[in-house]
């Protein structure tokens, strides 16, 4: 083809070329360089990186959630940035910076409103998924927490200092706010059970944790595990567990224990205690497999280099490794064949099978922390 | 760039095409036209129509599963059909016909395998995904119903003459199979729970179900509601229903009853009866709404105009509606707000807001049959 010219060649080859480049979003994901302030788009399948996205601002304790289409990721900073990352683009599509300290957000599960929670100013704002404009402000005089998508476009979200837990329910395009109080003193954290049921709220100033059901139509606090000491007397905390960790394992949830070197088992329908599983150190994240058939645990530094993975029936741990210093995130694969590790002072992504363990790939990144994958466009809470 | 010689300046610009064909693939979804043979490719944030994608055979009792990326389709037709379909390119990019007569498939864990499940002959055949080459042929001289897939690159299916289930083990890319007999007389059709843990048949030719639970090393088959009639004395049993169309709705599975104008309620440890609703008419498909909430029932003929929406606390119906003759399959969005029906004899696809129950929109369709989201790609079991 040497008498054609250069560029005519170019646009033929590019009509080739594409046959063989088009990637769809379904196995895509995002990886949060916490330090540089950037994202790295990642291939699940080919266990690769696309590119990287810059200028984010401070994505410490960062998180993101995804538009249904799985084009448009929503970047939560620490910093009260609110970005829109357009991946098939490949760069930021909007930026807003809606608060000065904000900590994670939600969309709703229609895809119309994303909501962000704050704690300068404390509040809750909500905004419209394409423009990113303000469509509602829920002040609250305090920080909130644990902000979670519910069904019916609802967004849940607990107040630090009151201990009052908050639906806002958008489905009218103005939030009818509905307050339970009672839920104990100082929640840190939140979580809502897959199928948008149960709310559960961490304490931090007081022992046990605090459930609703949000199938009621008044939900009433449900106090879990009562009993249960933070453990201030044994250990210093050095890191609150994150509750976003509790996964459903079999007909069991499970949980990191607040200063203790343990998970803690409790029976899906009492919220009763089923059992203890003494682990390496103190986990930060427990997270179930897909399956429920393992739960994976990471640990608080300084003995945060190991993982250990406890089979649910019998609740042991059946295989501990140490893919490298500073484990901060793990993310398993939507069917749970692989998980993905941050290793951020290894400046690596780990990819494991997770029935051999045995590494099957591993990314470059610079100190990579949150691992979300575009899967978590299409389930609730996350 | 016109010095450079034409292959160094195509090369430069396959750098740049690669970043610009990623393509947003999370909200599509395929309809299938089951007496034109066809698909139509469709946009569920946009309730739209984006192509329709013909030459696919005999698609009556057709269904299909999508790859980890969202890209392509294998549709598995009755004619023994499996063809793959490219949703970027909206045309076929692959066909084999792999039988004389063929009900169902599944997709491995990692997306590499296809199983196609088969009348005549007995058997399944699995193929990879790439190229559809033949992989593994596990003849069972028996028709085989009921294929699913389940973690760890199995896949299990049913032998209605025998009785048996069988577990093909493909983790060492040869199969090994375990093989479970005593399952009752003359299963028809299985399923396999989200987290991919009960595999459970129901049976023609005796009353009950048989459940196996795949998280035992040798899982021994359990009966369930064995004095269950089918009600042959009460009912002709104009259409069996689908067991696919089981679900988790709380902390209880729901199932259509065979020959009774009636769902039944089971707990989910226990496996027990724990209620029945009385329906309009026979149930074909009973299906929870994601979030549990809801379960959506429709008929079989003559009652195939009316769908009960089933409140899953109360136990109640709490909305019934005409949407239109013949309804043929429902596809909740991922994250259930909205509900998609398939209305053959209208020549409709009609969409719903699960809540307020109004009409969202319809598409025009040849004969549609079952609905397909893209966001199966990561569920297990479907």
């Amino acid at each position: 083809m040497k008498w054609l010219p250069g560029a005519i060649l170019a646009i033929l080859m590019i009509g080739n070329v594409q046959a063989e480049t088009i990637i769809a979003t379904g196995d895509l994901g995002l990886v949060v360089e916490r330090a540089s302030g950037s994202l790295l788009l990642v291939d699940q399948s080919e266990k690769a990186t696309i590119s990287r996205i810059t200028g984010l601002g401070d994505l410490s304790h960062a998180s993101l959630v995804y538009s249904p289409d799985q084009r448009y990721a929503y970047v939560f900073g620490r910093d009260g940035g609110l970005t829109k990352v357009d991946l098939v683009e490949k760069s930021i599509a909007n930026r807003v910076v809606q608060a000065g300290n904000s900590i994670g957000g939600a969309i709703s599960d229609d895809g119309t409103l994303v909501a962000v929670s704050n704690y300068e100013p404390g509040g809750v704002r909500i905004f419209d998924a394409d423009t990113l404009e303000l469509v509602a402000d829920i002040p609250t005089e305090s920080k909130t927490i644990g902000l979670v998508d519910a069904p019916g476009r609802r967004f849940v979200f607990t107040l630090w200092d009151e201990g009052e837990t908050w639906i806002a329910d958008m489905s009218s395009g103005t939030p009818l706010v509905k307050k339970i109080s009672g839920m104990g003193d100082n929640p840190y954290d939140a979580l809502i059970t897959g199928d948008g049921r149960l709310y559960i709220t961490g304490l931090f100033g007081e022992d046990g944790l605090t459930a609703l059901d949000l199938w009621e139509d008044d939900p009433e606090p449900i106090r879990v595990l009562p009993e249960y000491g933070r453990g201030q007397k044994e250990l210093p905390v050095y890191k609150m567990p994150h509750l976003e960790g509790w996964a459903r394992a079999g007909r069991e949830f499970v949980l990191p224990a607040v200063g203790h070197h343990q998970v803690l088992w409790i029976d899906e329908t009492s919220l009763e205690e089923t059992g203890r599983t003494d682990t390496y150190g103190q986990p930060v994240f427990a997270m179930a497999r897909p399956d429920g058939r393992q739960v994976w645990v990471n640990f608080a530094h300084p003995l945060n280099d190991t993982i250990q993975v406890i089979d649910t029936l019998s609740k042991k741990v059946v295989h501990e490794f140490k893919p490298g210093p500073a484990i901060l995130h793990m993310e398993f694969t939507p069917r749970g064949h692989e998980v993905w590790v941050s290793v951020r002072d290894a400046g690596k992504v780990m990819i494991y099978d997770t029935r051999t363990f045995e590494k099957r790939g591993e990314i470059d990144a610079e100190s990579p922390s949150g691992i979300f994958f575009t899967s978590r466009a299409h389930r609730m809470g996350l």
